[in-house]
């Protein structure tokens, strides 16, 4: 049983996604009485969060004023992947205002990797992206807890189990903060504002260096029990596979992560299988994942080969997924996802022929529409809602 | 978003679970203002929901009067499964005052099976079981479209896609009705009455005929966007298994539902291969799943193996499930659950090797409480749950 959503909130939330708008107007699309929305709008404009923004257009008689988000309103937004950050601050509708992206290694670990995260904010401040935060959102490559703001038991993040990454960027930044898994953010970034928008149950599939879902259901983020929902690259996809860094044989993603198509494609390379990844290997000394599209994007048979047979692991579990959870779309995201239409053929070739008719009948499955800004995106969204949710 | 449950749902089915309470208790537990509430219960008397029940015990000043359900309140339960119909008259506090099983094929078609089902019913209400019904609630072996009250495309049950049973069960009897699937029903009977009782996230595999799953997420029933999340059977485990009914390869219901499993039994009756099972199809000329069960109990070999081997393509589905879902508890039921602990053990060994430690690091694997009930009473908490909502 849950509550509904507060005035504020909605309020908040409806100027974030709309931009200025009338408080006529407001009173209409909020069904609120009029005296409670006015001081309402009038307590967050003293909070600091709402402001005027001059005359609205006629609509017969006396002309309604325009509000706003405060235009000096800020947040930070922040995607850490297994070898990246990715930083951006954003105004109160989420555009960026200023954006980082540097490689950094997880392994590193949370103190080094945090140093850094601030040291690119206090950069943005002195560039004059912002003068104070509103909030903080930050998405780790590992499960979360959601509740606590901590990572939990995170297999490739050496050193993060239980850090406490939320108490520590709200200290640093004196302002709210919110932790979320990776693949989770995503998934927020592209219902808010990509391919997903409106979209109640959908699954998020991010393919990079690891593999994982995020997943809405009932139009909120599905975290499980112990915020670990979503970890699909675990799944068994080969009996007597090779073995992967959990431990296990054969999961999804030892046999298709970007770890896995590195090397697979260092072999197509060596043993001359592949021309295309034989003369990247001679030139560059070593080859990746994203050499693999490449020279599938050029015809090259061994790399289509392999992507196709990366395609059909991924859809076989996503058929089960779908057979359990009957979704309404399956986004496909992450650094893989560049692979583009022949990974995207084969997944739906796979999941159409391997679910129940009934599931697939109007079920799309598509490429992500933010790309690699997914994370930040979603993180923006979670670092506003948190935001709003203080200002009552 | 959803909207909070209101006074006299949540009034009605504290009735149902609690039995017999005072007014003054039932103004704490509700936590709602006294007149209101007092209004609230008149108006229930009214419709004939609610009676007196006597004088409370005293806390010290006056007496306060007990209200309980009406006892006279009546709801049909109706369980079909492939091969049976299980009918159940049970009272507001959902114990059964009348109770009738028998054989049939759900092949005969939506008009004959539930031409047997108002014949059972006629008959209860011969016996003196009820003199109305409230409501009836009534499982059904296929995809359903909860909204719309009719079977969608059941794979099994040929003659009954988008069939109107809410809308004749509503029409012969007089009373609102509900329709939801099978292994939905027994989900919401083990966690009203069952061993998931409060467990809000979790997943109850029904091992029968046929392989399904009903999922509980946040306290809800989860059923897709079509109606058929769940649907676990249809899951390959075996790339070039057998042919499954469905038309796909090697699907788990095709290795282990109750007929795949009787097909190994018979034949490893007729190849000698279980001295138990071909005594027992000397005997009786044929043999079945709970042969296997009974052959096992009493030791032998063969049919250890067919229900490990069994329990291990179980468990492999369902490590994939806890991976991607991250529930709190995962319930085996149906009529193989009988297979017992073998079964139980070889699931919860696959489970627990094959998916994320976080995950598993506190997940019950257990055998349903309400066995072979599970169907009826979660019908039965249904069709309370429709007659309380339309009191209002």
């Amino acid at each position: 049983m849950r509550t509904v959503d507060s005035l504020h909130l909605r309020l908040l939330r409806l100027l974030r996604d709309h931009g200025a708008i009338s408080r006529a107007e407001l009173a209409d699309q909020l069904e609120a009485p009029r005296p409670r929305l006015l001081a309402e709008l009038d307590r967050l404009v003293g909070l600091g969060y709402v402001a005027e923004a001059g005359l609205a257009a006629s609509r017969g008689g006396r002309r309604s004023t325009l509000v706003e988000l405060n235009p000096g309103l800020r947040f930070a937004a922040v995607d850490l992947g297994a070898s990246s950050i990715d930083v951006e601050v954003v105004n109160g509708r989420l555009e960026p205002v200023a954006a980082y992206a540097e490689s950094a290694d997880i392994r590193s670990g949370p103190k080094v990797t945090l140093q850094r995260v601030s040291e690119l904010l206090h950069k943005a401040r002195v560039d004059g992206a912002y003068e104070r935060l509103a909030a903080v959102g930050i998405g780790v490559p590992g499960p979360v807890s959601f509740r606590d703001g901590v990572p939990v038991s995170p297999p490739i993040m050496p050193g993060w189990d239980r850090f406490p990454v939320r108490e520590l960027l709200t200290r640093e930044h004196g302002c709210p903060a919110v932790v979320d898994n990776d693949v989770n953010v995503m998934a927020i970034g592209e219902r808010h504002g990509g391919v997903a928008r409106s979209v109640n149950d959908f699954m998020l599939v991010k393919i990079g260096t690891g593999i994982g879902c995020g997943i809405y259901l009932d139009g909120e983020v599905y975290r499980g029990k112990d915020g670990c929902a979503g970890d699909i690259g675990h799944i068994q996809v080969e009996l007597n596979g090779p073995m992967c860094s959990c431990g296990n044989l054969g999961c999804l993603e030892a046999l298709f992560g970007g770890a896995a198509l590195a090397r697979e494609a260092t072999v197509a390379a060596r043993s001359g299988a592949s021309p295309a990844l034989a003369e990247r290997l001679a030139a560059a000394g070593t080859v990746a994942a994203c050499d693999v599209a490449l020279a599938a994007a050029e015809g090259d048979i061994t790399c289509i080969q392999l992507i196709r047979d990366g395609g059909r692991r991924v859809g076989r579990v996503l058929a089960g997924m779908v057979s359990f959870a009957n979704p309404s779309m399956i986004v496909i995201g992450g650094g893989l996802a560049q692979l583009g239409h022949i990974l995207l053929a084969e997944i739906r070739s796979v999941v159409y022929r391997r679910s129940l008719p009934l599931a697939t009948g109007n079920l799309p499955v598509v490429l992500s529409e933010l790309g690699l800004r997914a994370g930040v995106a979603g993180a923006a969204v979670l670092a506003s809602d948190v935001a709003f949710e203080q200002a009552s």
